[in-house]
Formats: C-alpha cells, sequence, structure tokens
C-alpha cells in the first residue's frame, strides 16, 4: 500500500435500510470516486442505524479522522437526529437559521405541503457552520471546519443528506470546492484502469502480474466481473507510463478500454466511426443485448431493430429461418444461429448482425446442450458469418451477462 | 426502534476495491437479510481496506459484539491477511489443516495450477476453529465459537471468503445451521414487505402512514424506488396482522406484491395461469421491457417474441405501422404506440401486446415532446387497445426502469 495519502478520510453511513439489506450502500462509491483525484482516499468506512448510534461512531472517529463525511440523519423525522447529536458532541449550540428556514418554506409551498415543527427543525445550524443549500430536498448540508470547534482539536467535518439524488450534486458543487482548499496540492499520485475482455483474471496476471509487481511504487488491483476483468493501477506518473507499456505489450487488444467505458459504449462508438449499422436477434439473452446497446446515448444512429425471437414460429416468421433447419438441427444450434443472425441482417439491411440462441435455465438442458450451451453468430455485409459456441453455466442474470458480453467482443474484434 | 434483537451483530467488509468505490458492498445486504428470520439484525458494518487495517477493527469489535462477521482477506496473495491477524489478536497458534490442504490441492489440479507457498497459506486453521469447506474456492470459511480463545470473552467469529459466489453459498449451507444453534429461540418478530406501483411515498404515507403508527410495537419503513414503493414493516404477528389490514384497505390494488416478488414476476405467474402470452414491441424501452419479463424462469411458457424497431423502417416493415401514421402523428405519438401494439400482437399472435415510444434523451426532446415523454400501449385479443401518456424526465437507465414499470403495471391491472 502506498503512503502517498497524508490525510485519514471516514465515512459514516446513517440508514436502518441499509443495515436491515434492504438497499445498497452507493454513497460509499460516489464519494471514494469523487475524492480520489485530490489524492484523498476513504480508509474507513461505518454504517450505523438511523437514531442515536451515529453518537457513538462519531465520537470514535473524531479522533482517528482529518475528514469525516456522515451521510444521512438530517430529515424532518424523530429519527433524523445526525444534526442534534454532532452538536452536543462538539460542544455546539444550534441556531435557527432564517435563510434555510426560507428556502424551505419556499419549497414546501410550491409542493403545497405545510409545515411543521419537524419540517422547521431543518433550519436548525450548529454555530460556525457552514450551510451547503439543497438544490433538491429540504435539508441543506454542513461544514464544519477542522478545529472550529470548542473541542480542542476536531477534523473537517461534512453532513449531507441521504437521499443520493441531492448528496451527489451537493458534494460535487459544494463540497469539492471546499476540499480543493482544504488538500495540500502535489499528490502526482494517479489511478488508471484497464477493460479486458476475453481473458480470465488468472491469465491476466500470469502474463503481466510479476512484471508490473516489479515496478516500484505501483499498487495494483484485479476485478473480475462478468466476462470481464477490471485491471486498476495507483502510482505516480512515471511508474504508471512504465506499467502502461508493459500492460499493452502483453495484453494488446485484449483491452478494450482504458477511460472507463464499457463494452457497449466501445462497440457503438467504433460503429458510429465508421457509419455502420447493427440489428440484432435474440432468443436466450431475451432483449438484454438490445438493452445494452441501447443503453448508450446515440446508439439511435447504428442501432436499427432487435427481433427477440423466442418461439420457433417468430423465428421463422420474423427471421426467415427455415423450419426444416430448426427441426433437424434444434433451436440451439450452430446452424440456427447463423440463420437468425443472416435473417435478421437482411431483414433490417443493416452491416451487422448479432444473433443469440442457447439455454439459460434452470430449466431445459439436454446431454447434448448441456444447461448454459449458447450459440452466438455474427453476420456481417460482404464477410462470411461467424459461429461461436461458448458454455456459461450460471443463473439467469449472469448467463445474459456472459453472453451478451461474448456477442458484444466478437463485433468488437471484428471491428479492429 | 425496537429492542426485540438482543445479540449485537457486526459486519466487519474488508476489501480497498470498496473503499475505493470500485465496487458496490453487497455482503451487508446479503446478510442482513439472511439472519432477519432468525431475529438478528446487523447493528453496525465497517469496512477497512486490505491489509493489516482488519486488526484494529476486530479488536474494537471483539468489546461490542456477540457475533461477529468478517468479509474477505482469506485469500493467497499478501494483502490476505484476516486469517493471521484474527489468530494473532486471540492468542491462537494456526495449525496447517491436511484436510484443507488436501482439497485446496486437488482443486488447483482439477484446474491445472500449481500449488505454491502463497497457496498452501489458505490450509492454515486457527487452533479451535470449525472449518467451512468452500464448495467454489480455495479459501475455507473458518468459525470461531464464543469464549473458546484464550480472551477472557469473545463473540461468536465467522471468518468468510470475499467473492460472493463464494460466500453467499457458504453462508446459506454452513453458517445460517450453526446461527440457528446459537440464537435463542422464541423471538416472535417478523418482517413484511409490500410491494406498490403505481402510487408515489407521500401519498402512501398520506393514505395509511398515520394509522399504522398508531398500532403499538410496528417499526415502519419506506423505500421508494423508481415507479414503485416498498413499504416495510416489522413487529410481533398481532401488530402485523392488524398492519396487513389497514394496508389492504388503503392501498387495495396498489399492493401488487407481499412476498417480494418483483413486478415481471406477479405479470407472468398472471399469464400463466390463465394461459395467455404476451409479445413486446419497444422503440424507446430498447429490450429493457423483454429483458425484464425474459428474466423470469418459466417465461418462455408465455412470453412469444419481442421487437426493438428503433428505426421508423422497422416499424413499418416488421410492426405493419402505416408510414403515414408515423409522418402525421410522430414517432413518439398515441396513434404511433397504438398500431405498435396491435401491429405486434398480430403479428405474433399473441393474447397481450405491450407497446413503447418515447424519448429517453439525452438529447432529442421538442416543447410538444419534451424529454422524458413515453406513450405506452397494451393491445389486447377481443378488447379495445389502451393508451397512456406519461412524462419521466431522468437519465436513459431510469427512464426504461420508470417506463417499463409503467407498462407492466398496466399489463397487471387489466389482468385482475
Amino acid at each position: 500500500m502506498l503512503q502517498r495519502f497524508n490525510l485519514t478520510v471516514i465515512v459514516i453511513n446513517t440508514g436502518t435500510e441499509l443495515l436491515l439489506g434492504d438497499v445498497l450502500n452507493a454513497h460509499l462509491s460516489f464519494i471514494a470516486r469523487e475524492i480520489f483525484p485530490l489524492g484523498l482516499r476513504v480508509d474507513r468506512q461505518l454504517t450505523v442505524p438511523d437514531g442515536p448510534a451515529i453518537r457513538s461512531a462519531l465520537a470514535e472517529s473524531l479522533e482517528k479522522a482529518e475528514i469525516i463525511f456522515v451521510t444521512g440523519g438530517l430529515g424532518p423525522t424523530t429519527d433524523d437526529v445526525t444534526r442534534e447529536n454532532t452538536a452536543e458532541l462538539l460542544g455546539l449550540e444550534l441556531l435557527h437559521d432564517a435563510t434555510v428556514m426560507a428556502a424551505i418554506a419556499t419549497r414546501a409551498a410550491s409542493r403545497g405541503f405545510r409545515l411543521t415543527d419537524r419540517t422547521s427543525r431543518q433550519a436548525d445550524v450548529p454555530e460556525g457552520a457552514t450551510v451547503l443549500p439543497n438544490a433538491n430536498g429540504s435539508a441543506p448540508g454542513l461544514y464544519l471546519a477542522a478545529n472550529s470547534t470548542r473541542q480542542n482539536k476536531s477534523p473537517h467535518l461534512f453532513l449531507l443528506p441521504g437521499p443520493p439524488r441531492e448528496l451527489q450534486p451537493m458534494f460535487t458543487n459544494l463540497v469539492l470546492p471546499i476540499l480543493r482548499e482544504i488538500v495540500p496540492r502535489g499528490s502526482a499520485v494517479g489511478r488508471r484502469t484497464y477493460r479486458i475482455a476475453g481473458m480470465g483474471e488468472s491469465l491476466v496476471e500470469e502474463v503481466i502480474g510479476e512484471r508490473l509487481l516489479g515496478i516500484p511504487g505501483i499498487e495494483l488491483g484485479y476485478c473480475a466481473r462478468p466476462g470481464e476483468v477490471d485491471l486498476r493501477i495507483i502510482g505516480e506518473q512515471p511508474a504508471l507510463d512504465q506499467a502502461e507499456a508493459i500492460i499493452t505489450a502483453g495484453l494488446g487488444a485484449a483491452v478494450f478500454s482504458r477511460d472507463g467505458r464499457n463494452l457497449e459504449e466501445v462497440v457503438i462508438k467504433l460503429l458510429t466511426e465508421r457509419k455502420q449499422t447493427l440489428v440484432v436477434a435474440e432468443s436466450c439473452t431475451g432483449g438484454y443485448l438490445a438493452h445494452r446497446v441501447t443503453s448508450v446515448p446515440g446508439a439511435s444512429a447504428v442501432f436499427l431493430a432487435g427481433y427477440i425471437t423466442y418461439s420457433n414460429e417468430a423465428k421463422a416468421r420474423t427471421l426467415n429461418v427455415d423450419p426444416r433447419v430448426i427441426s433437424e438441427h434444434g433451436a440451439v444450434s450452430n446452424e440456427v444461429a447463423r440463420a437468425m443472425a443472416e435473417g435478421a441482417r437482411k431483414e433490417a439491411k443493416a452491416t451487422f448482425a448479432l444473433a443469440t440462441t442457447g439455454i439459460a435455465g434452470p430449466g431445459g438442458g439436454t446431454s447434448a446442450r448441456p444447461l448454459g450451451t449458447v450459440f452466438i453468430a455474427l453476420a456481417a455485409h460482404g464477410a462470411s458469418t461467424l459461429v461461436e459456441c461458448f458454455r456459461f453455466p450460471s443463473d439467469r442474470q449472469t448467463f445474459k451477462e456472459l453472453a451478451t458480453q461474448a456477442a458484444l467482443e466478437m463485433l468488437r474484434r471484428s471491428l479492429l
């Protein structure tokens, strides 16, 4: 672990729903990514329930951290006690802030809500705190600068609202500018992430792992995702460049992205640049391939249509697959994948067609075609059709992830 | 907050990738949901980086908890130090376990990996620990019973592997049976979740909130999701029944699920029972509606086909939408949505057809058809076609969530 990050950062998330497992904690990830470019990283994170547990979490963190972010507990309900506990713990008075109150009243009026005592509590501000106005909710955020309290020593303390759509713009627009003033400049540590398709984690590590570990000052991380390995390197510029040379030489075209873009974004960009078009014909992936492609803004410039031909009849009628080919080879076969891709390409008059047919499960596997089998075909204008067979025995969603990843990767490789 | 959960539970997650924001913490949610039926809930959760930080997190938690779950840090790399730090902290020897080593060797051989010193370290077991074999990876889990160490007092301690596909089956199959022995019976506290469509959180609260809060011993939670509100109640059986009566009377058919099933599962079940079939025609939702439907195991019995007609040409050719209707009313219109649904139903010979056409953004809005506008049509055998217009101005993925939720809800209502 590099020791270049001198300020200790703690994130405290309040929320009973997090501890009951109803909601995933998205704040930690968001805050971590926002502060990283400043040379900061989160050293520790805690989740506590709504209510008085915030007090002990905050008390023990005050001693350990230079910067603390607290999320949640600023709202109007009785369980929202972050503001009060913080003030008490730091020996600060809560003062009613008329400007904040006016903003709350305006917001309530525009929505036809009436003001209650609970609502007004959100206008209480610990003495000395900077108010961070909330553009998307009632409760403002609060910032207490380090050593601004009656304590001998206190860290920089940010109290932030719980809902992500309130916290996120507040963080980007109001918290980051304050952090830029606090954090000493000059940390040249950067992070790069390489997204790699078609190779397992152990193979990636075997090809380049040892040589990367040989570079002084490089911190290395692998993250395996369905059909993908993300390789993260952290270090100073010269070390990062040295590492990049090793990665490029060792992995070559398997690296599909160096800027965070996912596989569908890379594919859509390549097609857009080449002014080429795509159609998809899906059986086992059930629309997920089309969904991934159409999740990319601007996809409509290259994506013409998708056909989800679940039934054999739909394969025949919409894609013109010969019913005899289906009965002879089975719907999950090299021949049907090929006919689906070629039929779809012709129907939509597209440059490329991708087709999938397979057995997602949980039922339906046979000894000849075990669960997780999928045939993927790529038909292209002026080229012969490629068909590959994969086996992805897994749950239904992971199967869809893996099969669509393999399909997009087949198309990407053909565009290089 | 109810005080019926007497055993304090702490979850400690190790993982630099969590603190860098590369990965969301799914372990907390999984563990919380698994232990809830036993009357346990997580009182506190901590995340620390890979490496020695586990030591202080564990040390401070030993005093506070009766049950501790640690995830991660059991693997072969140098940053994996959970096992060693735990043993040292509790004053236990690490003993090399021949059975564990044999399992690791067998697994390595079957995958063509060679054994290294690092790998063998995973066979070290603190004295007195119960080994929890790992069906999906090398490193076994470890269980140390309360007060089985040289400390005066120590909690039940579970060390679990980091990858979810290793941890989850281990937890369900091996950890839960141990917990059932540990946890005193008789806690009659239950949890029920009601999933509600077509009403906002504030409306739900207005209709039933006050009356639910009037029931003694009920803990209430709302969770707003795209196009849905989840209402969670926790309490003892009689209070839960009382609450359920209020919810049923107040919300009626807006409650689409009482057993956790999502909207697509509910719709597929209704169609399956009625032996009816579905086809979808999508423009702005780009395959996401088909994806949601086909994510339900058994969907192939009712889902015939999906047509993603992004281009006007595809709408005309595949769905037989009259090009004059498109040029007269625009592709995003009541008339085109209707024609898409009716054309798709005819093409696939289905009982029902759902169609979507709208403006997902980020570009493409006009004053007449602002960003987020979507027309949704439901065509049904022997009934007149329904068309509704919604506006969901949001990011592309949220737009898809909201539009498909509205479409599925239209279908569900027509099946009641």
